[in-house]
């Protein structure tokens, strides 16, 4: 049995903005970088001591394992880092107003983009200046596959690669495995997980800043739902979401 | 060619108050930090782009490098971190006051403790308040391999392992390494490197927080000495230090 415990950062400088942020690096807001100290704290008092630590290769993310890990006292673990834990690259949407561009598109294109699984965004332009064209981050990526823009299966699709080769390895031999990254990527990790439908998918919402843990059976399958660390924190912050899509 | 970029971590808040620090765990101080984001800056000016970073599994030098590394805005670069790259291990004398220690043990005796290369202090006791016996960083290390105390002549030796197994290799290809770690396993490092005698290395001190960089030939030996990234600042710490000595 192993111990996989997932992380979503905390607010971003763009969330506060309401600006589509996707693979643009932005940091984290002094909210987020609280829900980041946070999470570490609820770790510590759980009880719950990571072996290794996976980041993607985004600041927020980054900054959010940093602040964590240092608030547990366990800035030394062993650390990771993938562009395939990358959030979801948004397209030619990256950078722009999300109340803009849902007066400009209409309510229903606007969550197709947000909340469909097989539907990307337009791609960005390679001299657009939110592209990641020429981000030494990605220089180990041929530019042909270097992403413009991803859906949801997408972001499976190029995230799973990583669970396989690198994470489940990590996990093995009873391991707690510590993932930072990101909403839209950590959902397709817990699709993978819970075995959730292709439709279901729109309807998960992850919290930010708190740990979400799952036990794992000897095939790295989970032996029941995840936990959260503070089930009431996100139970609440779920039911915000929820409230906020019916207006 | 490939180059080696070398950082010795700001000032701790024991550095602060006087106490001869080893493995104790403490952190950053806040003129420590600044020195930090400082040598971040220094990279970033001098436009060296690290591929890959090496930390000791001490705080200071991992909260060194994860400033300046988002100060140079490369937060995502590779990280590795080693027991190997350690400060010295102070033996019993950690945690206690270094004038106190030179008042009760005398001038000498003091002088033979910090600065001979192969003599070491008394070692630390396992139940001793400053012992690293029973931390989870160390639990790696067979307890009979974990330090009680260290000389320099000790640093160099475990050091050395790393230095061949695990910083050559991300040398090779003409890659950049950053190592962030403290004043003797630099020391130790910088002695390997120019190869400074047993006596010598006495006289050899790293200034904190200036980025040290050497360009190696194929076989990764120095093609000259070490540059400071702030020669001026870097020359001033230096005397300082000297002059303190003859005081």
């Amino acid at each position: 049995m192993a111990t996989l415990v997932l992380l979503r950062h905390g607010e971003s400088e763009w969330n506060v903005k309401g600006l589509f942020t996707g693979w643009v690096d932005v940091t984290l807001s002094p909210t987020g970088e609280e829900e980041a100290r946070r999470g570490g704290a609820l770790l510590l008092e759980a009880g719950i001591r990571p072996d290794v630590v996976h980041t993607s290769v985004l600041t927020r993310a980054i900054k959010t394992a940093n602040l964590a890990l240092e608030a547990a006292d366990l800035l030394w673990l062993p650390v990771r880092r993938s562009w395939r834990l990358n959030e979801r690259h948004y397209g030619a949407l990256q950078g722009k107003d999300k109340a803009q561009t849902r007066a400009e598109f209409g309510d229903e294109q606007f969550m197709l983009w947000r909340r469909s699984y097989d539907v990307p965004p337009p791609p960005i332009a390679d001299d657009d200046e939110y592209s990641q064209r020429g981000d030494g981050r990605y220089e180990v990526l041929p530019p042909e596959l270097l992403p413009r823009t991803e859906c949801l299966k997408d972001v499976v699709q190029r995230m799973l690669p990583y669970w396989y080769d690198e994470i489940v390895p990590d996990l093995a031999g009873g391991r707690t495995v510590l993932v930072v990254a990101h909403g839209n990527s950590l959902r397709a990790l817990v699709k993978h997980l819970e075995g959730i439908g292709d439709e279901d998918i729109a309807g998960l919402n992850i919290p930010t800043g708190i740990p979400l843990r799952y036990e794992l059976d000897a095939e790295f399958r989970p032996l029941g739902k995840g936990e959260y660390l503070d089930p009431e924190a996100a139970a609440a912050a779920i039911e915000a979401v929820a409230n906020q899509g019916k207006k």
